[in-house]
């Protein structure tokens, strides 16, 4: 009772099990890393908050509650929790147009909703998401994330929801391209993804075998350039900015005034005003909508997904990572936090900066409190187009081309959902556009489960009698009931059937019926059918549902019997107890 | 060719194999069981025209078309086709508060489904709603029309939607109840109910033995009032109506002045006008909404269900009875019929008629045509709470209690459907009610899908090395794969695992991921997978998303082989190509 008492507190709170063991070793590698993640994650939430439609500072406000909160809860050390460019994206479709104070509220519900699926071990919905659904899905949402922040490259102001009005925007506005925002966007980018390649590059050893240390260290410098370059192009940017305010000539559109300091500790509101009136906390919730499933369960996917990369083997426990997640969610709204969840790019930096233990969150955490604190004042210089060219830098190697090849070698029908939930994502928007997936894919499910393969032979055997046999490959649920039956009815020889149940591992009340239904078309027309191979359960439920008993065979040497006496007595055709 | 041309006309237009080779005694029992279905049909459809919110004489109307369609199209002599209580409540609830017109353009737009879903082939939609949900759906609809008669047979008014409204209504006017309406009711529903007892009723012969002729005839003479009984009480009830005019004493509602005479022909009006505006055919089309999906659905599922079950044996071409009951709808729209479907209660009077083939419809439907000619004035003293009396008698025997305890013996788990439906029904309304039920049902499909037996054994061989052999029962669809590879990964024994693949035919990507995952999982800890006895398609999909070539066994002495391999050169947990 007691040990089991410890043991569940220990896999409820993993850093009950690591922090007694925690070695300065361990603690050099988190300090590092923790501080690498955070000059990532820095400039990246900054951008996300506009991507969500909020001002900068609540890009930071939401990424510090969540690293301490995972770092106590969480179980995967590389995972870093914070805003994303999907979760953002999906913030900004349900709270667009209303009051920040909503993305808090729903930061909170969503944060309730991950808690309640944790309770309720309903990981499985994560499932629900397949493989090619989620290409589909990511994929689509990066095109229309980089393609809203055109008009941020362009220096352009238009609105727009859709991906449709985004370029029907584009074309209607494109001549007003501001000349400073395109130029300072074309430079960002290429800067970006040429650091971005730096990181690729092998320093050869002079020697030709093993790195000399000065070598090994300019590779790391290489290295640490190349995760650190959204960070150093905001500084530069901003600087830039600042020193061309001087002479007040800025030929690019700035971040502008933002809240300094740190956010306050408040309860979220639910009864929120905004648009000259108070929506009360029902209105709210119908205001999300859908999005208070959709939201916490894209994010709790991306978790796990991530936690799954980066387990090394281990089994992730998905309930452990929900209720973390949700807690992230809720301690993070009391800080203004808008919806957050693990981050494949920051975690993936995280795994390349050798962290160790989740105690990495504590000094990424820290790091942001320290930018918060001493920082704010400067992101006014921010260029607008630099955080542009961040997010589209990101986004665009989420696209993923390369990974239609492996799914068209492996099952072309896999390209269905994939393509219907990427064009029902563009052309419906991302938050119908999964739930459509989500349904075409288990439509796919649903099909081959109501139309099992049926495999009918005639057999001979010069001992016995002959017959048909009928091997259905899968379970007769009530979908595929009336498909065995027609299939069977429409058999045109007078000779015994044999239904095969061997891979049939249940059935329902309407199996039950459709089979005793075809027993009895048979027996109308003066034909045999005998049940072989059945599990006895099933034989018991067809039986409850009818006035006869059915002739079965568990063995093949009862089925010779069966039909030898058919056979032997020519009763074939008379009206024996089928 | 000329042989398919033939038979396609053949198959699709019936009539004209059955009606060269008519014989006059097939026309004789036609006509009796034709003229003896009408006499059921025409106070039935009257009271059903009022529960679809409509004046007696549209029941006529929708009653007469579809006989004569289905008499060219239809393939089961016993089926008739009309206003059946379940869709005209279906239809009162997509119509209500509009105009009479809507109805029409309903069952048009019906039959263009109907018709569609013929040519389309997509006859399997009938097989989503499995005999659970159609037990729950057709007992709540009953529970709900009873209710909402007894208003009727009370003598009460009031407006109300749901169950529940009419709960509440029933409450709050109970004492406003007509004593006049309330006798009439009970000595209605008393006779009506004895009426049906009298088919029941044997005969025994004097001898002992066979009847004589005059006990014949006294048995069939029995049977014919008890089918004949709503067109008796509803003839005496008028007759009564009318005696007490003329002394200016009716102290019962009556239905009061209709139009007389035949239909117009007109074609069904797109734009209607009602509520001061007129409504273009879009709004109308999104005003039925789902309507134009479950309406015709429902009414093809009854329909089928009607022609199997008095298919005796043959196959019933879902497609034809369709196709046929689309033309039903079209053609009837053009007479201002709403929608109508195949009656299980009429059907089953043609079937104990003698039907012998579809000419049967000819009489009922030239009755209904005689009875609008000739009777319509006298409908006018038609007592309401009578009509109501008849549809409350007959509607009682669809609430299907029995059909729980065979549902309870066969599988215990069918009871969530049929309750779930039941209870949506009841509370949300039966167009979701239905489509909640599907839900329901299929979601129960998907987890046995999902989460297919895994038998996990440890095999033993003095000769082989031993191992632990993995056999899902069932595919690995995306929804199952994690499943399977948590089960084995959870495996603590350091022994070769042997994953048989015989229960599984097919698999997609996201099947093939998860094993690769699977198999990178173990070799990451130093174990062996092998695939055994996989189909070569999904071992090729296998190879097709991995980097390595999986170790894999078609037959026993090929795993023993394998096995034997890994024990005698004591590779078992070096890097072997797995």
């Amino acid at each position: 009772m007691h040990l089991n008492l410890k043991s569940m507190l220990l896999s409820r709170i993993p850093i009950l099990s690591w922090l007694p063991k925690y070695s300065t070793h361990e603690a050099i590698a988190d300090v590092i890393a923790g501080i690498t993640v955070g000059l990532t994650l820095i400039p990246q939430v900054i951008a996300y908050a506009a991507l969500a439609g909020l001002s900068p500072q609540y890009g930071l406000y939401s990424s510090f509650a969540g690293s301490f909160v995972y770092m106590i809860f969480g179980t995967t050390p590389e995972v870093n929790i914070g805003p994303t460019a999907l979760i953002s994206l999906l913030t900004y479709t349900y709270t667009h147009g209303t009051d920040q104070k909503m993305t808090v509220l729903l930061c909170f519900l969503c944060g309730c909703v991950q808690f309640l699926f944790g309770i309720c071990h309903l990981g499985f919905l994560v499932e629900l998401v397949s493989v090619p659904v989620t290409i589909g899905f990511t994929s689509s949402t990066s095109l229309i994330i980089g393609c809203s922040q055109i008009k941020g490259l362009l220096g352009l102001k238009f609105e727009s929801e859709s991906l449709i009005d985004t370029v029907k925007g584009l074309i209607a506005h494109i001549h007003e391209t501001n000349t400073g925002d395109a130029v300072l966007s074309l430079i960002c980018c290429i800067i970006l993804l040429s650091l971005r390649k730096l990181k690729d590059v092998k320093i050869t050893p002079k020697d030709g075998k093993t790195l000399s240390t000065s070598e090994y260290r300019l590779q790391k410098c290489l290295w640490f350039i190349s995760v650190a370059r959204n960070a150093m192009i905001v500084v530069v940017c901003a600087l830039v900015a600042l020193i061309l305010e001087a002479k007040n000539a800025i030929p690019f559109k700035l971040t502008g005034k933002i809240d300094p300091g740190l956010p306050p500790f408040e309860i979220p509101q639910f009864s929120i005003e905004y648009g000259n009136r108070t929506h009360t906390f029902t209105e709210n919730v119908s205001h999300f909508g859908s999005g208070l499933f959709v939201l916490p369960l894209i994010a709790l996917l991306q978790n796990i997904a991530i936690a799954k990369a980066f387990s090394k083997g281990r089994v992730v426990n998905g309930t452990q990572e929900m209720m973390t997640l949700g807690l992230c969610n809720i301690v993070g709204s009391f800080f203004g936090s808008y919806p957050v969840s693990g981050s494949f790019s920051r975690s993936a930096v995280s795994n390349a900066s050798g962290i160790k233990t989740p105690m990495g969150g504590l000094y990424t955490g820290a790091l942001v409190i320290l930018a918060l604190a001493f920082l704010t004042p400067y992101f006014y210089y921010i260029p607008k187009a630099t955080l542009s060219s961040v997010i589209v830098c990101a986004i665009i190697f989420m696209i993923e081309l390369s990974a239609i090849k492996p799914i068209w070698k492996t099952n072309k029908l896999d390209m269905i959902p994939l393509l219907g939930t990427f064009f029902a994502c563009v052309l419906i928007g991302v938050e119908l556009g999964i739930l459509f997936g989500v349904a075409l894919d288990l439509a796919i499910v649903l099909i081959f489960t109501a139309r099992p393969k049926i495999v009918i032979e005639k057999i001979k055997d010069p001992v016995y009698v002959e017959y048909i046999s009928v091997t259905p490959k899968g379970n007769l649920s009530y979908l595929a009931v009336n498909h065995v039956r027609n299939s069977v009815t429409k058999l045109n020889e007078c000779l015994p059937i044999v239904l095969n149940g061997h891979y049939m591992e249940h059935g329902d009340f309407s199996t039950s019926q459709g089979l005793n239904a075809l027993a009895g078309d048979l027996e109308k027309i003066g034909r045999i059918i005998i049940f072989y191979d059945f599990k006895p359960q099933l034989l018991k439920q067809l039986n409850a549902g009818s006035n006869f008993k059915h002739l079965a065979a568990n063995t093949e040497s009862g089925l010779n019997t069966i039909l030898q006496d058919l056979n032997a007595e020519k009763r074939i055709s008379a009206t024996s107890p089928v």
